[in-house]
């Protein structure tokens, strides 16, 4: 049996990056529509995203208890393995609507398969935006009619589409050779606010042209998941609305993958790794009024869960994030967040580098030269290197800073 | 045998305020000096509290595992249930400083019991500030002698010594009758950053001259602790350093308190839990950069630790903090954070009101008048009343809204 740690060891490969994104594989349409829900008409607000073929999927979504009503649908629509399209909406979440907002994302529903010609439990549907307000529901359907016959290859526009306080779209594709055949993964994604473990406080939609089982894909995506999007935080705050779809429609007609222990599952799971990292790292660079992206790599952990603990605390807590916006090396503050992080933790082993530079080892503050520390805390990336010097665990967090346009964002976010 | 519900059913009572803090209970004397630890010579940074008799001593301090030695210390004398001195600097937290800052909390004790002429495990010691620089030593055992020759009634100079970031002292005194008996309890507290549930993320000293057992001191302040300064959070971060103490002298010459079934346990609870409310109002209030108090009150949870859970969650999100600051009744967010914070959850039961506005009922959204909601949320105390309408059991926290301020001095605070 092949285990996590077995499976994620190439997660730091390079891979052939190819223009485009969700269009990129084979027999995948998209597009994104004004639909009239945002109050910017510059801004897309409706994408489709369709395969012209079922396609197995797989997905995971927040565990919020206030779930919005497109994620339980959602939920409901994959648990019979297969999707041909997914409707994303911005602007509004439908999420704490009661029984109309439940309505409503059945109408999301129904209205793209009908004008696919598809069964409803096909259709995957997402929204992102203000919670508590009702959809504006006779102009998403007809943002939907609209989108679907413009669907083409315009992976772009779908990117804009599903976008709320983002300043830019997310995307990536890739391309694998597995045994001779040519596949390819493309991703879109948006974040911004509410980003936090836990599955997944954000929006993912990943197509590929691989052959493959659903328990496979749905196994290599959980797994991910783990350790990619469940592995960024912005604010701290986990959304009731979010969810990472992949649809596989097989068009590359390669062996199809069904078990984990075959070589091509590894090739396809590294692939997707990449995909789902370069997505998540995507999302905290754009966390909002983010100046800096924040990496967290902490080693020497007993478990892998205290190593994401640790990891995740220090991404999270907002002493650490102000520090690295006024580019100071408190690094106290580090020490603090993984004392309090729940890790299993000796203070006299402890060490912690800032930026290269070791500042505390097993436990003692080291002298540094405070500048040349400073000059390298002005960078658009910081990195932190923490080893708790009990184990052999470790896990890699993604953050950014907290920022005075951050609270500028989300004190005015809703007006 | 009398439960915790029970104890804290009169938590709402009004005590009777005195002048003073500290110092108002029989037999104790306390000052603060300036020994040079902090840059602003204006900013005393030195504080002793001193009972004249040995005192019964009860503590709670922070669970973050890289715990300061102040903090360590502090616990091994606290063992032996008497206290005489308490010994707090300001400027420099004495945390992360390896084997180095255990000596020199040892010698703020020694130095202090020294000039006392007490024993040294009579002596606790704590530390705020900045983590992982060490201490300034000989300043602070000039610093200790100097302050004890000036010890008397001024309460108000200790008050000002144990501040780091605050804006303003945090000090009460009130006054009980137990059979006749005048019972003093006075209490100064500091907060601002740092502040976050898991006991206690501030420091905390409350003296009174109450005649009691030392378990039940232990019993009474272990238990108000989970429902005020447990209860309150600024940033989410818990400290390295934090701690509350009690002392009680007996001067009052009450019959000694030993056993929580008797009726003067139950009004020297009330009491000592009216002061500890009133001093982690005071630390949330003057939260860095906070221009507004929230108080979250949680009912219809199933447990307790359900309601405690949902209430802490809404006061540490980042999302409705700044949502406050910015006066908008965006309370989609705090139905998130509900759902986000583990306390089991029917959304279809759950009701949110806002400033005495009821916007969510029964999981649907109500029509409500923006204006009359804005105009309670200009005020400078927001009431959050959240019903999961699924259980019994209650609880309260309290926050701050997260402003520019905040980024502003976390941004800039070492330097």
């Amino acid at each position: 049996m092949i285990t996590f740690i077995q499976l994620i060891r190439n997660g730091e490969n390079e891979m052939k990056t190819i223009n485009g994104n969700i269009c990129a594989p084979q027999g995948f349409l998209a597009t994104g529509v004004y639909a009239g829900i945002r109050k910017n008409p510059k801004k897309l607000d409706l994408c489709v995203i369709y395969s012209q073929i079922p396609a197995v999927a797989a997905g995971v979504s927040t565990l919020n208890q206030a779930k919005a009503a497109p994620v339980i649908l959602t939920q409901k629509h994959l648990k019979q393995g297969l999707l041909q399209a997914i409707v994303v909406n911005s602007g509004n979440a439908n999420a704490c609507t009661g029984k109309l907002g439940m309505q409503h994302a059945k109408q999301m529903a129904v209205t793209a398969a009908q004008e696919l010609q598809i069964a409803t439990n096909k259709v995957a549907v997402a929204s992102t935006g203000v919670i508590g307000v009702n959809l504006p529901i006779e102009k998403i359907t007809k943002g939907i009619r609209a989108a679907i016959l413009k669907l083409s290859l315009n992976g772009d526009a779908a990117a804009q589409a599903i976008l709320t306080t983002d300043t830019y779209e997310k995307s990536i594709a890739i391309e694998i050779q597995l045994a001779g055949k040519t596949v390819r993964i493309g991703g879109i994604a948006k974040g911004s606010g509410m980003i936090h473990p836990n599955m997944a406080t954000m929006l993912g939609f990943i197509t590929t042209d691989v052959a493959i089982t659903q328990p496979a894909l749905q196994h290599a995506l959980s797994l991910i998941n783990q350790i990619t999007f469940n592995m960024i935080t912005v604010d701290g705050d986990s959304s009731t609305n979010d969810m990472v779809i992949v649809l596989a429609n097989g068009a590359a007609k390669n062996k199809k993958i069904n078990c984990i222990e075959q070589a091509d599952f590894q090739i396809f799971f590294d692939a997707l790794l990449f995909v789902c990292t370069h997505l998540a790292k995507q999302i905290v660079k754009d966390g909002e009024g983010a100046t800096k992206l924040i990496e967290v790599q902490v080693h020497g952990a007993i478990t892998m869960r205290d190593a994401q603990l640790a990891a995740r605390a220090v991404c999270r807590s907002p002493l650490v994030k102000t520090a690295i916006f006024g580019e100071d090396a408190n690094w106290g503050r580090i020490a603090s967040a993984v004392g309090a992080s729940g890790a299993t933790l000796d203070p006299d082993r402890l060490c912690i580098d800032l930026c290269g530079f070791q500042l505390l080892k097993y436990g003692k503050p080291l002298f540094f030269e405070e500048d040349c520390v400073l000059e390298l805390l002005k960078q658009n990336s910081v990195s932190i290197k923490i080893n708790l010097g009990i184990g052999a665990a470790h896990a890699t967090a993604w953050g950014c800073d907290l920022t005075y346009d951050y609270v500028k964002i989300n004190a005015s976010y809703r007006s």
